[in-house]
């Protein structure tokens, strides 16, 4: 029985889950996941960062495959910089959904290619 | 600009949604979707059956790619009948993460086989 372990989580328990850099700064936090109808496959983490919920509130929908758990720090790290998530692209909070056109699309992938992620949906 | 189109959906706008039958029974809601760590696809929705939440209720997983949203239903569609429901495998309420060990995966996929979805791990 040798087969590869494929743990899983709920997306419940993925939510509110802090994300941090490799240098252990914290980013945010994951407000919610956004999948891909099509594949199913997760197809970003959608971060918040704290402050006021509501009106106007921004978020950075993040490519999931950039996210790697730690486990000893309870938290998703990712390759970025503050200054890197701060020039991010970013949704409104009133728009979790619908905003996925094929310019926010190529925006935020064109942003995130350099961290060597490719599009979700090739 | 003729690319396919990839609706997103939030986890969050999943869970609680309603999932029926071809005929329009219904058979349960969505409780929580269950995530592959590593490939980021949707391994799971995890169906509930209203009732008394709690110690000892059941939970069924169900592969994702058997579910089909219906917009006019307002519903995710499964190719199941009531007794195929009941009779499938569950997990308790307590163990909505850390059930997916080898056998329980194979015990869920040799039971849906039959509605012609494979295994997500492969």
């Amino acid at each position: 029985m040798n087969k590869p372990v494929h743990p899983l989580i709920p997306a419940d328990r993925v939510n509110g889950t802090d994300v941090c850099n490799e240098a252990g700064d914290k980013l945010g936090k994951i407000e919610d996941v956004a999948i891909d109808k099509v594949s199913g496959e997760v197809a970003y983490a959608i971060l918040s960062f704290g402050g006021v919920l509501g009106f106007g509130e921004k978020y950075h929908p993040v490519p999931w495959r950039l996210l790697t758990y730690d486990a000893d720090r309870r938290a998703y790290v990712v390759p970025l910089d503050k200054a890197a998530i701060e020039e991010a692209p970013t949704i409104e909070g009133g728009e979790l959904s619908g905003w996925n056109d094929a310019g926010s699309r190529e925006a935020i992938f064109g942003y995130y290619g350099r961290y060597g992620v490719g599009p979700y949906w090739i």
